[in-house]
């Protein structure tokens, strides 16, 4: 049911934003209508300016709901399409945390509008997440959290907690602080709400877990949502007490990290705004230089088989086998890579670890080779005879084995240079392989063949 | 100051199990003193055999935390390594969705052994949970939710959970339903709490986000992240309420299904638990399979090569540039096959888009393919005459057209056949591109070189 009612919104609203006209009286209702998980599908799909109309038309609790579940990149793209009144309205609603997101994705002379138009206790909180550098975790924290001091009875903090709720985050997951703003542990609403009045919030209180606001936001967010809280207080240098992460902006910073690594693995860069609503030529540029790059890595290729022409033409026979030899090679390297790459962004795998993997990778390579090599061996020689067999054979579990190795390792050596280990992964991996294996190939091939 | 505990720690249990002697006295103060984050990573990184001594050695309260925080398969591999009585304590712990997870692992008389061994409440629970199909949300979901009625008042409300919260997952968000068990709306502690007591619930009720029990679990997980909400109900074909899915749990179910999607498109299975930990021969298991079927589909390009020898043996320069353009064919491929293949997942495009997709797709790739060719026609020109440049340069162009298509449509159409997506993704598009590709070389330089 609300799949059709938003299949009519598509057809009434048209992508470029206007209203078919018998319809139009219809529409506020029909918005109003479908879950909002539903219309937040239909503006991701949608062009900036139809999506724009939409926001315009629900609700106003509705559509802050909506705007508040975009990407940052495709609120910016927003930005341009909505009047100014939404503009304002939809930045001072986002919290501070989510606004710093959205500014990061603006020109600035639109992001310092902005800012002079929220008021001012807006503009100070906001200010404080600015503070902290990109891809800190303070960036992605919220500063607006409830200040609840172990000395105070479960009484007190419950209405301190109620006058003060309104302005907050989270009043679930409370971080209990001493006089200094230290904190001092962590407890929760539920705690506090299922505990008498006059008992001590001291007695209530656990060991904190807890984030410096200078921390990498990613490895924070990686390490804090397996352990399933609902948020955790952030301090600064000197222990102090300055935020609070919650489990929603972990998930963000994870979900767009998954992001950038699942298209690194695939030779592009993230588009980080839904595929239909994504201009074509954004996703041109998204992949052209990664593609030009790779096809001047691939030059390579060509450079080591020029080398080998005499060889290639002594026994054309052997051109056969080169997709099949580098494509194994690619497949096999790309597997050790993702493997590795995913570990290492997991934090199952650390840098020093680089020699324990490249040994696994190594015996793995060479099980996985012998097992390659065999049937290569049988079916090449059933074909092409016993000397080519041999060729196939050994080439298949020498690639095997050095591709899952470099495969294995390049990802820590890319994170040791301090680049992402997604760039240095999968295509490079490809045309590594795709030339140290063509050189392992006719080496190989001049030996057994004897030209 | 963690860190270095860790590694303390590291040393002193061995990966066999056995303890250092001489530092045995300190072991249990040394676990108590790094933060829950480290103690799970130590834990993930350990051979089961220290793993276990780790539990054991821990606080009850600390060593619940660190199983609770693994993944199920893992746990499970935990469980031959753990003493009867730990692992009942710990299956007690989970909550009912955790346990059924961690059951779904283990072998038919364990899992059955470990149910009997249940409280009667706990055994009840658990039951509910099973009775959905695998993949199903009712399997990921708590069926421990609070009883909040529309006609309570905010006081009574407040009562009944403070009455009942000891046995609830969460207590945050509030499914409100009428005497039927029927869903009407939500509400939050929150809301509740900073209400006065003679308010009616049915003031502080919002239209509910909620889920059919029978609705696919990671469907489900995507569209409800990126609502930033903690919880939502979930209700059975009548709407009646029977459970609650947590972020948590929604995270994890997201979580897998990416370690799943990574994985395939790196061309193996998802090993699901941590790299290091992981038994070799499960390392080559999970990609051997892969391999052999992708080494079996080269065999086409083989088979392409073979036709076209007497081509290859009239000019044997037409070889040196196999690799080349079959990489940046695969290349193109994988770009569009990952963007899409991440749409589908986050259902930013649906299966009726294939035509609007391949339409977009061809574009792009005709955009790409007009730059390589370009540069490729110049480059091939100036080294190996004009006619290669010729055959070169119109087969980038070509190729990345039709690489980007079929790349694009491919997970769409696996998703119409019922595959997941990613399988047929990357690996096979690069075999399928390379030997399509492999045609449209030689029948261009048949034709532009006359042989």
């Amino acid at each position: 049911m609300g799949e059709s009612t938003i299949e009519v919104l598509e057809r009434i609203i048209r992508s470029d934003g206007e209203i078919e006209p018998a319809r139009a009286a219809e529409l506020s209702e029909l918005l109003d209508e479908p879950p909002i998980k539903d219309v937040v599908a239909l503006v991701e799909r949608s062009t900036a300016t139809r999506a724009a109309v939409v926001l315009r038309l629900l609700s106003r609790r509705r559509s802050i709901a909506v705007f508040d579940a975009l990407d940052a990149v495709h609120q910016a793209d927003l930005i341009g399409a909505l009047g100014n009144a939404d503009v304002y309205g939809f930045f001072a609603e986002l919290d501070p945390d989510d606004r710093v997101s959205l500014l990061d994705e603006l020109p600035a002379e639109i992001a310092d509008r902005l800012l002079r138009a929220l008021e001012r206790t807006e503009r100070d909180v906001t200010g404080v997440v600015l503070g902290y550098p990109k891809g800190s975790i303070g960036r992605r924290m919220s500063p607006e959290v409830a200040l609840i001091y172990a000395d105070m009875t479960v009484g007190q903090a419950l209405a301190e907690l109620r006058r003060t709720a309104d302005g907050l985050e989270t009043i679930y997951t409370l971080p209990v602080i001493d006089r200094d703003r230290s904190l001092l542990g962590v407890t929760s609403l539920r705690d506090l709400f299922t505990a008498e009045a006059s008992v001590a919030v001291a007695e209530l209180m656990d060991k904190p877990t807890f984030a410096n606001a200078h921390d990498d936001a990613e490895e924070t967010a990686r390490w804090f949502l397996p352990l399933d809280l609902l948020a955790m207080p952030v301090v600064d240098d000197s222990r102090r007490l300055v935020g609070i992460l919650t489990v929603d902006d972990a998930q963000d910073i994870v979900e767009s990290a998954d992001d950038e690594d699942t298209a690194r693995s695939g030779a592009h860069e993230p588009l980080q705004q839904p595929y239909l609503s994504t201009p074509l030529l954004k996703v041109v540029r998204s992949r052209i230089v990664w593609l030009l790059v790779l096809a001047v890595s691939a030059l390579l290729t060509v450079q080591v088989l020029d080398t080998f022409e005499d060889t290639l033409a002594a026994a054309v026979v052997l051109s056969l086998f080169i997709p099949l030899l580098t494509g194994t090679g690619g497949n096999t390297g790309n597997q050790a890579a993702t493997t590795v790459t995913r570990a290492l962004a997991l934090g199952d795998v650390r840098k020093r670890d680089v020699a324990q993997v490249a040994w696994r990778e190594l015996r793995v390579g060479l099980t996985l080779g012998s097992l390659l090599g065999v049937l290569g061996f049988l079916g090449a020689w059933a074909v092409y005879g016993l000397p080519i067999g041999i060729v196939i054979g050994s080439t298949l579990l020498l690639v095997c084995a050095m591709s899952a190795t470099v495969g294995g390792m390049m990802p820590i050596v890319a994170k040791g240079l301090g680049a992402d280990p997604a760039v240095f992964s999968n295509p490079f991996i490809s045309t590594f392989c795709d030339a140290t294996g063509l050189i392992i190939y006719f080496l190989i091939a001049k030996s057994v063949l004897g030209i």
